[in-house]
């Protein structure tokens, strides 16, 4: 590791930016629900945005910015309203914020981002988007990360930010990020393509060229929030922004260099993080698990094998109850329309054997049902039909889940 | 409609069906546990079953028999252990009940076909299966359809079964059926391949040859059981058999006739109602939901549609708690990889405008709560793409569900 965790990190550790977050009415809660990015330093900028054909008005905003390649230097986020399913008024009204916010701070409105998370199909109140702004730019402050990360929480218990440093060529370069997520989590992030209302900022000092930015999150999107699922609901407002503001001094961290490649680990380990902090701090959720399939013929059918057992509603309710219930995984993995041998398959709970040639074990359950009781454990389960391995991060569904989905409105 | 639905239908209904259902242990709640159905007369056999790899040994046994063409005369059933993921060893104890049931009642092995729903990787416990198939064959009963129904429940709160009956060129002939559900359902049922642990087992006094049989049930299958899902799971051990004895003493119906149209027909409706009732008995069910997708570019187009929402837990959470949340509906279909433009999307609830043109229709949410408080409701989603029709029945995902699957060991 190449890189330092820096203490209670943010996407405002980086040099010469500011955030805030403020409350301006848009939750009935009255918690936090809008948050700001500012850079005084243009910002080379790359993105990734869902995939959902009902992208929020906000993301087809922000698309066209980052496809444009044009420096920008502040993001809005707004929780509470997603700001999608609102047709060519919500358009105008993700317009409409961009605009105020670049006015208030002497900016081309295309140098401003904005993002909304929250229920879906409702219009924007603009009035209250517009107050919020307006106190914003005056809450803007270079400690103020972590009250952004959370004002961008919905179902969210924890704010989620880190921020990590590392040697550029002798200058010092620093990587800030946080994110939101918590529900309508299976993000499939494409560069300018994730999903899952996971919301991502990251802030970097970092001296570094646009094509190299795009190929670090592009690599590190596959490596961390790709990695992910809640419940298989892919969003229509999943965003991840990184903004590189070059003050660290360093110089220009080229595509396809040594350089490029440790900047790239430091971003995927800040993005990884931030990812399985997702999880974990999921709708209702109480395990973290990670899924390993190995062997598969190839890494497209391990994919569909992990991402099968990860949304299976019948393994994570056993996860939920630390049943060792094997028979729900192979299930999954039967069904997932993938070709294997099944009498070759073996699985594993964080190393212990479960099942051996498609067939029970013979561990004792008191032993599986052991690790199944820790917050956090992996299996693997091996095909023996190729080379083909993937990894996915996902969680239990429990009552909360039900709950938190039945009463809350999106 | 050709035919008529006779009161408390079964399996027994047709003529000279015998059926019973016994305790033999398996359960440790003491429920019957082990159902049988006997002809004397040897019948013309169609069945369809699980497309997971990892295929219960009853499954592979059964297939391998109605490959072979061979009439059949009795099927062996057994709740409480699934026999899937067993190995050879589960095979053997398949054929072993087919062999003991055989004998019991002067019958060839391949004309016994077995069934098993449970929990997955446990061994078959056959001093306990061999009791039970004793007992059965002394129990076997011209009214046994509904004792028998009620030994193949797992989850299932009801029996489920039905018979109807029509004239076949001045013969009477009748359909039964029965079957059970609850959990691990999502049938993707191809002729000899189902899915989830579904049963479903129907008999006919129909004379009818075998092309035609399979001509129906193929048919049938697609209008019932592959509609139905409550979880996407798709289950080791989904068995769908339906066996003719030809007592009715009508000509035997050929492919491609009337005759065979009008059975089709009938036969049809049976397994939909059985499959409707699946779903509101599925595993926590407190509501069923048609989901219709019309003008998709392509059935096929229309059907993953159709799935993607029925399957979504965001969805089917909202449905539990009668959030009108017609975002997450919208979401779905935007995620689940069709092409269509999302400025054309018109949703109904039960004919009620939700949304128009791809934003809110304006009908006042108290409205739209109150056809979601009913326990039953339909959604029709237009898309606009072209001429795709498909639809799917499902329910709702509830905290039961959840207390069932996190307790209950499959």
């Amino acid at each position: 590791m190449s890189f330092s965790v820096i203490e209670n990190g943010s996407v405002t550790s980086p040099a010469c930016f500011q955030a805030c977050g403020v409350v301006c009415g848009l939750k009935r809660s009255g918690a936090p629900d809008m948050a700001m990015i500012y850079s005084p330093r243009p910002c080379v900028t790359a993105g990734a945005f869902t995939s959902n054909l009902f992208a929020a008005a906000p993301v087809e905003y922000d698309r066209a910015i980052v496809a444009s390649g044009n420096p920008v230097q502040m993001v809005v986020v707004n929780s509470g309203n997603a700001n999608a399913c609102t047709g060519e008024n919500g358009l105008a009204d993700a317009k409409r914020t961009a605009e105020l916010a670049g006015k208030l701070m002497m900016l081309h409105p295309s140098q401003v981002l904005v993002s909304s998370t929250g229920r879906i199909g409702v219009p924007m109140p603009m009035d209250i988007i517009e107050k919020g702004v307006e106190m914003c730019v005056k809450e803007l402050s270079p400690d103020g990360g972590e009250t952004a990360a959370r004002a961008i929480m919905t179902t969210d218990t924890v704010p989620k930010h880190l921020a990590v440093s590392l040697d550029i060529g002798g200058a010092t370069v620093r990587i800030g990020g946080m994110t939101k997520g918590a529900g309508m989590i299976a993000p499939k992030l494409k560069m300018q393509q994730p999903q899952a209302t996971m919301l991502c900022y990251l802030t970097t000092d970092a001296n570094i060229e646009r094509a190299a930015l795009n190929e670090c999150l592009s690599n590190a999107i596959g490596n961390s929030f790709n990695r992910i699922t809640v419940d298989g609901d892919t969003s229509t407002n999943d965003t991840v922004l990184v903004l590189a503001n070059g003050a660290a001094g360093n110089d220009e961290i080229k595509a396809g260099t040594p350089e490029c490649a440790a900047f790239g680990e430091a971003l995927q380990y800040v993005m990884a993080d931030l990812a399985k902090r997702m999880v974990l701090d999921g709708e209702g959720v109480s395990k973290f698990v990670e899924v390993n399939i190995h062997g598969a013929a190839s890494k497209a059918d391990a994919k569909i094998c992990a991402e099968a057992i990860a949304n299976s509603a019948l393994c994570k309710t056993a996860w939920f109850g630390a049943d060792p219930n094997w028979g729900r995984i192979l299930c999954a993995a039967g069904y997932c329309g993938i070709s294997f041998d099944p009498s070759k398959a073996d699985l594993f709970y964080d190393g212990v054997p479960v099942v051996r040639g498609g067939v029970d074990a013979g561990t004792p359950e008191a032993d599986l049902v052991k690790v199944l009781k820790n917050r956090e454990w992996k299996m693997d389960l091996y095909l023996g039909a190729g080379d083909g391995d993937y990894t996915v991060w996902t969680c239990d569904l429990t009552y909360d889940y039900v709950k938190i989905n039945a009463d809350y409105h999106t």
